[in-house]
C-alpha cells in the first residue's frame, strides 16, 4: 500500500532528526572526551560515524525518489531541497567531531596544558545553536532560527579569544606548542560546527518564508573580516 | 517564448561555471597574494567573493525553479540535485580563499618566516583538482571524477608536512609562533578546499552513474585516522 505523500515527508523528517541526534552525541562526547580526559568517548564518537554516514545515503536517496515520484512544488519542495542540505551539513559536522576526537586521542598523551574554560563553553554555546536551529526546523519557528544566526557572532569572538589565549602560552614555554596547537584547532573544529549550524538555521528561514537571509545574516561579519589576534613577539 | 529544458541545463551549467572561475580565480588571487607578498591580491579576492555569493543565490533559486517547473526525473534530476551541491561546494570555495586573504593581510606585516614550497606547492595540486572535477563534470567522465578523489590523500599528507615543518620553527624561535600558526591555517584553508573539490568529483560520479562513492572513496583514510604529528619538547 502506497503512503500518503505527507506521511513520507513526516518519516523523512524523522529520519533527519535521528541523525541529528547521533550528530549531536558524537559533538558532545568529543567535548566530554577532552574535560574528563577519557579517550573512550572519543572512540566512541568514531563508532557513532558510521551510523551518520550511512544516514546521510540513505536520506539523499530518500529526497531523490520523492522529488522523482511527487513532483513536489513550493513550499514542499523546498522542504525537500532543505532536508538535502541540512542533511549534508549534519554530516560535516560530525566529520568535525571527528578530527576533534582525534586531535584529543593525541592531546591526551600529555598532561593537561591548562584548566579548560573557553572550549567547553563555546562547546555548549554551539550545542545550544544546533538544538536551537533543528527546533526551529521542527516548530517551523523563523524567528528562533534567525537568533541561531546571530549567536554565532559570539562563537567567533570566543575562537579568536581561545586563539588569542594560546599564543601567549606556546610564546612563554615550547614545550606548550604541540598542545596549544591542538587546542587550536579543536576550537576551529567548534567554531565550524557552529557554522554548520547556522547554514541549518538559515535553511529553515528559507523553508519557511522561502526569503534567502544567506550573506544577508553575516552581513556585519564581511564588513569586519576577521581579524586574527597578533602578539608582539 | 519557453525555452526548452535543454537550454536551460545547459544555461544553467555555464553559470555555475563562471561561478566555478570566479572561485577558482579566488583562490589563485589568494595564494598570489602570500608568495608575491603583494596585499592588492587578497583586497581582489574579498571583491570577487560578491560574486560569487550573488551566483550561489541566483543558481540555487534557478534549481529550484527547474524542479517545480520541469519535474525532471532520473539523471536530469541528479544533475539538478547536483548542481545545488556544487554550488555549495563552490561557495565554500569562496570562503575558505577568503580566509586565506584575511590570514595573508596580517601575514604581510611582517617579514617572511621561510621560503615558502610546500604551501604553494599544495594550492597547485588543489587547483588541478578542482580544474580536474570541473572537466569531469563537463566531460560527463567519472572515471576523471575518481582520479580527483585519490588525489586529495596526497594533499592531506602535505598538509601533515607543514604542520610538521612549522612546529620545529615555532619550538627554534617563539618569535616565529604568530607567523607559523598563519601557515598552518592557510594550509588547513587549502586542505578544504581539496576537500571540497572531491565533493565535486563525487557528486560527477553520482550524476553520471547513480553510484553514491561518498564515504567509499575515503574508506583508507577511516581505517588510518588522521594523525597528528608529534614533536618532542
Amino acid at each position: 500500500m502506497e503512503r500518503h505523500f505527507d506521511d513520507e515527508l513526516t518519516h523523512l523528517k524523522q529520519k533527519l532528526l535521528e541523525m541529528a541526534g547521533n550528530a549531536q552525541a558524537m559533538i558532545g562526547f568529543s567535548i566530554e572526551s577532552l574535560t574528563q580526559r577519557k579517550k573512550e568517548f572519543s572512540e566512541r564518537v568514531l563508532e557513532i560515524e558510521e551510523k551518520v554516514n550511512a544516514s546521510e545515503v540513505e536520506i539523499e536517496n530518500e529526497v531523490l525518489r520523492l522529488l522523482a515520484r511527487r513532483q513536489p512544488a513550493a513550499k514542499d519542495l523546498r522542504f525537500l531541497t532543505g532536508v538535502l542540505k541540512i542533511n549534508n551539513d549534519l554530516e560535516r559536522m560530525a566529520d568535525q567531531a571527528c578530527n576533534i576526537s582525534e586531535t584529543i586521542v593525541f592531546l591526551l598523551q600529555e598532561p593537561p596544558l591548562k584548566p579548560l574554560i573557553d572550549i567547553p563553553h563555546m562547546a555548549y554555546l554551539a550545542q545550544v545553536m544546533i538544538k536551537d536551529s533543528l527546533d526551529a526546523f521542527v516548530n517551523h519557528d523563523p524567528v528562533l532560527a534567525k537568533k541561531v544566526c546571530e549567536q554565532d557572532d559570539e562563537v567567533d569572538q570566543i575562537n579568536d579569544q581561545i586563539f588569542r589565549e594560546l599564543l601567549t602560552y606556546m610564546i612563554e614555554d615550547p614545550r606548550a606548542i604541540t598542545r596549544a596547537v591542538d587546542l587550536i584547532l579543536v576550537s576551529r573544529n567548534l567554531e565550524r560546527i557552529a557554522d554548520h549550524a547556522t547554514n541549518i538555521a538559515e535553511e529553515v528561514v528559507f523553508i519557511e518564508q522561502g526569503d534567502n537571509i544567506k550573506h544577508h545574516a553575516c552581513e556585519t561579519k564581511k564588513t569586519e573580516p576577521w581579524n586574527p589576534p597578533r602578539v608582539d613577539c
